[in-house]
């Protein structure tokens, strides 16, 4: 997938180390019986950061959820680190905040720093008992191979059912600095963000204050990865967090000024693209879908339309059959639960192929199947949906729904 | 699956016949090229019918859903006759709700009745062209052959991707007279009704006002077919319709009195068994799946934790998979909008092969993973989650996520 250019910043290599003072690193611990996968990763910034993070509104919350959370109340919002393992979610579990507290120390004292000042993570199989042993055997290796390059080793550990590694970062301007913010995701299935997705790991060297970086972060999850849907079910262990340790040389931001809509932007470029790669490795997706609402009422009704559109498992399921059956379309834009008139929307299918008009003021109209064939036989297929009947608009990202889905979740565990 | 028992009740065949006065027919019209396949039928009530229905709450209307709730408008709610094709929903056509009209008048003529007193309904493909000749070519043909026998031929014409035919019928005492109700629907996927489910008609002999009579079908839609879930996605076409002709020769029913809820009950155990017939026979389902939420602080919350693991496509695969993944029942749990101590959740899977418990107090416990296959390797599963903070309890029903599901709905237009 080709990225979308902005002007002003620049795509760079390096991950969640491309920004200035941080390094990072993975390994294999042996929670995953494969040895040539990663099971474990950490990030580690050389000075202190200030830290903003979102997480799932599920019920069920991962034990290193709730111990990251009482971390960054106890240092007020500041962090110096993440230690992060996939293969087992320490969710469920009863000694399960035992255990994401014991990684945080165990991780704190390998690194000299505080073990509230370590943001902890888990991604896998939940409700399965974990042991610290492969922590504690592990740990030092991991820190000590801590590296600028290690950004690729990190990005491997938190893979699970991921096929490709996910990674983005950028270069940007900013009060006569340069900055940098980049970061590392891992999800494929589980994805129906809610006010946070998957895991998710931001650096930037620009300095802000801890309070302006939760609200970009909180504007900018909104219309990135709570706009993406995999399977409709939103996972016990969602996390994105962003560190900023200050080493660009900017002064810090603390309000919404040139340089904060500069960062806000850069976090939404990084975190575009992040949900893009996500949807397009949906869980045994063939397809990426995008799907765009405008001319909606209100953002509200656009993203929602647009999400009912990319969640619909019949869609998804025509669209892995490459079937131009759009009145499953229109069908999903109608059980929205939104206020507008369903008698003013036009639809279009378009890919790099070309497009498609196919409904017209809620009415299918003729048109060519030998075209429709073509635009759905590409990759990445946009599904355009126009309202008329206001000026706002909004994306949303998912992937169709196929074979492969069903056999990776049929027998996910082992 | 066996049918639970109800005590007062008894099961019969004849389905929308079994009550008196009431013949059915259907024929290939040349809607659906296969010959064999019926795509056109019709129900008969020799005396009017007071009559109940509701629709889908999808913002997209099929033409006929329109059409219907014009007559029984006009009609003050009364009935004669219902006239219903698959192949063709009817839907997002120009020219729809002309067809439904013209449709509606054609069986008006042959049956000597008043147009207002047809419900007119369709299944099939969205935002197809439809032609008014097939019904002007076969609607003689459809009403000569009008038989008490003909609810077979019926039930057979409502089927798009079913694979069984869905009657249910019962025979009750209200008021001291033999009272019977019994119904036929269709469905497979693009099932997660909203107030209404797929096409439902049910037909009954006992004496009762319309009024009375949408009162006890709005209430038990909300516990029967408003708790099922195949894939989601709310149907522009839904509409369950009952008609009453009062032949049983009991007082007519104008209040909640004894015979009230006699005729409430057998409308919840047609409605219940069709329901549990449609889950079954969801679009490549290869397991039945009942959850049932139990000791919830609300009915609301019950119906909502129960139908969000039915409808999670993690769980509904791992149910495939016959894999013991009950880590994704808690998940879908968890995501439920609705407000409980996940703390105190308890879950079991059970089916004929036996019971396991899996969680207790929101934390896994051990089990035998022998045992959980043996219970997973049956065709229904029940899924057991006691919230253990309330005393509502709720069912919800629906099926596994197969490859049979992708398989159909990548290609459902040819």
């Amino acid at each position: 997938m080709e990225k979308e250019q902005f002007e002003g910043y620049k795509y760079i290599e390096g991950g969640v180390c491309a920004a200035a003072g941080f390094t990072a690193n993975g390994l294999n611990c042996g929670i995953n019986p494969v040895k040539e996968k990663n099971d474990l990763g950490m990030v580690y910034s050389e000075t202190l950061c200030n830290t903003a993070a979102v997480y799932t509104t599920n019920k069920v919350k991962g034990a290193p959820i709730t111990v990251t959370q009482r971390h960054l109340e106890a240092s007020q919002n500041t962090s110096k680190a993440v230690v992060v393992n996939s293969k087992n979610a320490n969710t469920c579990n009863e000694n399960g905040e035992q255990i994401a507290e014991d990684v945080s120390r165990l991780a704190a004292e390998v690194l000299g720093i505080k073990a509230q000042e370590v943001i902890v993570a888990s991604t896998g199989v939940i409700g399965e008992k974990m042991s610290i042993e492969p922590f504690e055997q592990y740990m030092k290796e991991l820190a000590s191979g801590l590296s600028v390059e290690g950004h690729i080793e990190a990005a491997n550990a938190i893979m699970t059912t991921d096929t490709v590694r996910k990674e983005v970062a950028v270069e940007f301007e900013a009060a006569g600095k340069i900055c940098h913010l980049g970061g590392m995701a891992k999800g494929s299935g589980m994805i129906n963000p809610n006010m946070a997705t998957t895991l998710n790991f931001i650096t930037t060297d620009i300095a802000i204050s801890s309070e302006m970086l939760q609200k970009a972060l909180s504007d900018v999850v909104k219309i990135t990865y709570n706009c993406l849907t995999i399977d409709g079910d939103t996972s016990t262990n969602d996390m994105v967090s962003v560190m900023a340790n200050g080493m660009a040389g900017n002064s810090e931001i603390v309000a919404e000024d040139e340089s904060y809509e500069k960062l806000k932007k850069a976090l939404y470029i990084v975190m575009l693209n992040m949900t893009k790669m996500l949807a397009a490795d949906g869980e045994g997706a063939s397809k990426f879908l995008e799907c765009t609402c405008s001319q909606a009422p209100d953002l509200d009704t656009a993203v929602k339309v647009a999400k009912s559109v990319v969640g619909s498992s019949l869609v998804k399921c025509a669209m892995f059959g490459e079937d131009a059956n759009c009145g499953r379309i229109l069908c999903a834009i109608g059980y929205t639960d939104a206020d507008f008139d369903i008698k003013k929307v036009d639809l279009e299918l378009a890919s790099s192929a070309g497009s498609v008009k196919m409904y017209k003021d809620g009415m299918s109209i003729a048109f060519s199947e030998e075209e429709a064939a073509k635009v759905l036989a590409e990759n990445e297929i946009y599904i355009n949906i126009n309202l008329n009947q206001g000026a706002s608009q909004a994306k949303a990202w998912g992937c169709d729904l196929t074979y492969d889905y069903v056999k990776i979740n049929g027998d996910y565990r082992s």
